[in-house]
């Protein structure tokens, strides 16, 4: 019993860390496998691949999802907690790596569903230890968060917007010149509000371009709105980074920066700065 | 007269209110209904499916106008204030939600301005009492009613260089090759400055194309000032939110910076600061 | 002699200020007569209008042209330095304002010329005296002209990338896929670095593809740098605006809002404050 | 021996440096001939004046190739350490400019990377000493640095998503309406992403079309996320603009706030600060 915990501890240190050698190059391995199984999935849709090298790229594919079977196994079998593990999103990441190609026996084409592997990709963050970048990817998902209740009011406008100039612009032109029903009107509002401007869809009339232009310099000006509320996040993460909270015992006056070892308006010491746990 | 009052107070509760069971789930019936009645139509719109269930819809559509239209009188009833009711914006949209189904027994196709109807989608922020929604939507709100005059004055520019720049479009490239008059110059002005780009009307000629390059890196550029006004408002706002709310006890001003000790208007001394919980 | 001056002193205030009464209808009626004069030659450039109403607008653009000329040798005769209002900024575009009128007689078609009247629109904000909008685009005019050393540089750099992608995107697809030179190629790389995207040329092999994926990336990011410029002056011109530079007479510390009367660290009378005159 | 050091002096004090009236002018002749030269191979890429003056260009492109070649060999025996020239980024240029044509005796059409001569075309800050442009360019280039690994992060989850939303789409509308592979939609993807929207490639699908509304939504949204990271850093450069270049007279070390009367490494008393003329 004592045994099988400890090659169970193993494997987990092999698997799900990465300071021992023998985890560095499992974690790089894996990674190659990775990148080196997407980018057979996505050659394999080259119809002129295909033709060609179809036979050898479901082979390969296979011999891909049978390792990543097995890890998938090891993983459930030595994490302490399988169910935890198997509901968290690189979980639910590294089972769907695998079932389409067996889902590939019985649906056709279902294999194209395996780029969905390119979300373990995510795991290079983790694996390479990059923990610069780690804490780059915390504040910009801090910000992110903190910007979320804002720019859901904001979409929730914006998809208000793009109904009502879809349905008017139906009005105006109408179906005779592309713009077929109220559904394909918010379609050209979305591409014109967003400035992408495909063109497939475009007014021809002189007051369905007059509608346009409003939506597009609409469209120009409400980006601000998004970039504002996320800018405006980002330097509040990056404020609170900055600025410490502590106080000098002798003058009782704050706004001291981190590397600040006296008081800067009367010189006395100011006490050890404990490291915040955020 | 005072059970007609208490009717119609009770009346006002439900309909006005969320804080009941009885207004809560007159709230969510209305939102599911508003919501439907969108969808039926935008359905209504395409071709394939009005010719199947045009019927269906048309009945479905009076049902909800009927729905719609009591709600709308009773809200009449209801409010203390009628008239400030009726002319609010919430007052206009509720009435605009009824008028096109009866409109469309005079003017066929006008159904279709029942969309105005996504405007009613509007109230989820106050019906669903997202108290933090609301905050935010506030928070917008003030700092683009800020950001107007400025924003005012950068459309009135953009305006005067539009026309300009699509009247000289009209002389370097002419009617033969898309620019057909400096109206239509202007639209591809519009289109080319807000970096839609939808390539109906694209320069050929090597001057054409040199002056649209010119507006292009100008659209680029000046995307730039809506965006640097709507953060420097909203940070502003944000800065505000941090003001204290701290009052000065002799004069009874407030609007004290957080590093203040002494009133700024009168000289007493300040209460002290009370860490805010947020 | 006295008599002239005064002649002369009171075109001048009816003509280049708006107090008077006079002075305001004068502006108001200017304003209207731009306004007109431009949609007359928005009008006259539409085939249909211009067959129909040709003679009409012809003469209409006669009678704005005599008009605006009485008004500019009305300002030349007034003005106190003649030279100096000639050689501004309005000076030359009321003269650029009449002078297409006159060359149609020599030249046919440069009416079209007359559009360079929409720089005369820009006299709204001093002739409305919204004072209010006035001091916004002075905010704005401060922020950009600081930021134009920065954006200088930054177009200059963009200026290279596209000459080196677009001759990179000439090599790699070749005239005979639309990309016939390289300053097309380069004319490509703009719209593309742009975002604008008009699609009349694009690239179709694999390798043009990622180049154009590359540049698209780049624009998409680029941008945010002259965005994050003008922010950064643009906060930098409003905290210029909002922090004065009086300094308590007792403690001698700075720092202090516009609206201050007594020192907020020690609550000594601040000295008063004198309005800035920029 | 001292005669030779003598006139490698020189020769550097011309070539490498521009403050004495001979360093000028060989810079602003330098700087003219760079231009010239790029605009040749520019023009020659132009069927019509290929065939007609292609002969003179290539004349002239030789004239160049040789002026420069002379040029670098003067860098490379003037310069003290010339191995370190040769490796620097403008060496490594200086020598691109030149071997193209070389190579086109071996290779036809290898001048097009003549305009590789653009980048020297970045010489111009350094060149005519515009100090003030290069310390712009200087905290933009540290702004840029300094956001890097959150460009990073965010690029990498860009991909990601283009990978996953192009598989999508390629499942979704499939090769027979131009979605004809993998990398091809990957490639849509992007173009829809970054907002360019050529319109080669676009969805007529519902489904397809609601993607692809997604993938635009997303695209407009998350361009907040480069510019709200250049801008914060940005802003973070000023400010460090703003920090004094004081030094403690004890501990000597800098980084002292505007308002610090004591050192806050060492509680020393400071110098009184030197108002800055900028």
């Amino acid at each position: 019993m004592a045994a099988e915990a400890g090659w169970r501890a193993q494997v987990y240190q092999v698997i799900f860390e990465a300071d021992t050698p023998a985890g560095k190059l499992f974690d790089v391995v894996l990674l190659w496998s990775i990148l080196l199984s997407i980018a057979l999935v996505l050659l394999d849709s080259v119809a002129v691949v295909h033709n060609a090298f179809g036979g050898w790229l479901y082979g390969a594919e296979w011999v891909f999802t049978a390792l990543f079977t097995v890890e998938y196994a090891l993983r459930l079998l030595s994490a302490p907690r399988p169910l935890r593990y198997a509901r968290s999103f690189f979980g639910v990441v590294d089972l769907l790596a695998i079932v389409p190609t067996y889902l590939s026996l019985f649906i056709a084409g279902s294999q194209t569903l395996l780029v969905v592997r390119a979300l373990r990709m995510l795991r290079v963050f983790r694996v390479l230890k990059l923990s610069r970048y780690l804490r780059e990817a915390m504040v910009l998902r801090q910000a992110l968060r903190a910007s979320l209740p804002k720019i859901g009011v904001f979409l929730y406008t914006v998809l208000t917007l793009v109904i009502i100039f879809g349905a008017l612009m139906y009005l105006i032109e109408g179906p005779e010149r592309g713009f077929t029903s109220i559904p394909t009107s918010i379609y050209w509002a979305i591409v014109t509000l967003t400035t992408v401007g495909y063109g497939d869809i475009a007014p021809a009339s002189v007051p369905g371009r007059l509608l346009a232009s409003l939506v597009m310099i609409m469209g120009y000006g409400i980006i601000a709105v998004p970039t504002g509320i996320v800018t405006v996040e980002m330097s509040r993460v990056r404020d609170a980074d900055s600025i410490t909270t502590r106080v000098c015992g002798h003058c009782m006056r704050e706004g001291h920066d981190k590397d600040a070892r006296h008081c800067k308006f009367c010189g006395a010491d100011l006490p050890p700065r404990v490291a915040a746990t955020d």
